[in-house]
């Protein structure tokens, strides 16, 4: 999988992918990480790349032309997706990681400040996510997500592939309690069940854990 | 507002807050950043953090002992409140930004692998906040998304009050299209209504938009 991530600030895309399991799938050569600076493309000597916003009001607009030119500059695999990270996108779920993780190449368009001059989504053509109801400074951090939430799909990132199918969501219920060393701590025990091997009793508690959890905490997972 | 972030990866967190906004905000003195590494608590030579879960199952658990005291050892301020990323959690919307924007000391616990020692949240008992439903590899990148969100409505880290007044979700529907310089870009023009200078019927035509854009994107929020 190739990340190409168009940011103002790339540094903070690019160490963050310098560590943990990130790290490992970039040295097994299972994701590559390009970064591409809108700023290296303004065509002013300030090398502006936002201005006030036409019709009034606070911040700054990113203007459309260094955006649009940096875009232009990625050379495109063949099974490509682009996609603008936004509040006012489409919100980010596990299956929406997984059919992104079909592709060969995902573009990603990162705001910061007050967002894009309309005419980038109107060119570009975006496909829209929101990582959920709430703002940030800049789509770095969305971006990031994306890039780790698809990776850990890909075969070679994680130790075991069975781990990211045990996940929450995999299923539409949220995990179950999991319990390891010492089997008491400060009073609090294990619970009996994990530790007689039976592995019918164990799946059947665990199951039962998933479902009253999922009840408690997110019954709109439920329907 | 001071952060206290309990990680396995210190450096993953620190490295982002020394750009952009949320250095601003930090050189500010508006945002204080401190990082406790749980594996400086472990009482073996390992430093092993982790161990296999009880009851079988792919992958590794965190264990109680290193996070516990990794956490009892962070200072606590009165105005306080003590968050677990995770999958399972109340899912971060922008009312629930703002709730964390109002404590003094917002202490967090990232997982990492495949999650917390169940007793880790039956003694440390805290609020559990989750990104959105998709999983990724650890709690770092929400934490930062907790720290970049709740530290934008802090007075004093943006460049004007207003502009976080003016966000998608300040009340309830997406923001309208933005437009900056130049006039016309590819054939492509900025909207009259925003050159002629009448307030009235610009606000009108955003209100228009920002309307049509949620019926389009996120119905959900218009009910």
């Amino acid at each position: 999988m190739r990340f190409d991530v168009l940011t103002l600030f790339p540094e903070m895309v690019e160490n963050y992918c310098n560590f943990s399991i990130l790290k490992r799938a970039v040295d097994a050569g299972v994701v590559e990480l390009n970064t591409v600076n809108p700023r290296d493309f303004t065509l002013d000597k300030h090398k502006k790349v936002d201005d006030t916003p036409y019709g009034g009001g606070a911040g700054m607009v990113l203007m459309p032309q260094p955006y649009v030119d940096a875009y232009e500059s990625v050379q495109q695999l063949e099974n490509s997706v682009t996609i603008m990270l936004s509040p006012q996108g489409e919100p980010l779920k596990e299956n929406l990681v997984n059919d992104l993780a079909q592709y060969d190449q995902i573009i990603m368009l990162c705001g910061h400040y007050e967002g894009f001059d309309e005419r980038i989504r109107d060119i570009i053509n975006p496909r829209e996510i929101s990582l959920g109801d709430f703002v940030l400074t800049g789509g770095e951090l969305p971006a990031l997500c994306v890039i780790d939430a698809v990776s850990r799909k890909l075969e070679g990132t994680l130790g075991k592939i069975e781990s990211a199918q045990d996940d929450s969501f995999a299923d539409g219920l949220l995990e179950y309690p999991q319990y390891t060393k010492p089997r008491e701590y400060r009073g609090l025990k294990v619970p009996e069940v994990l530790l007689n091997g039976n592995h019918k009793e164990i799946n059947e508690y665990r199951y039962s854990e998933r479902l009253k959890r999922t009840r408690e905490r997110r019954p709109d997972l439920l329907h």
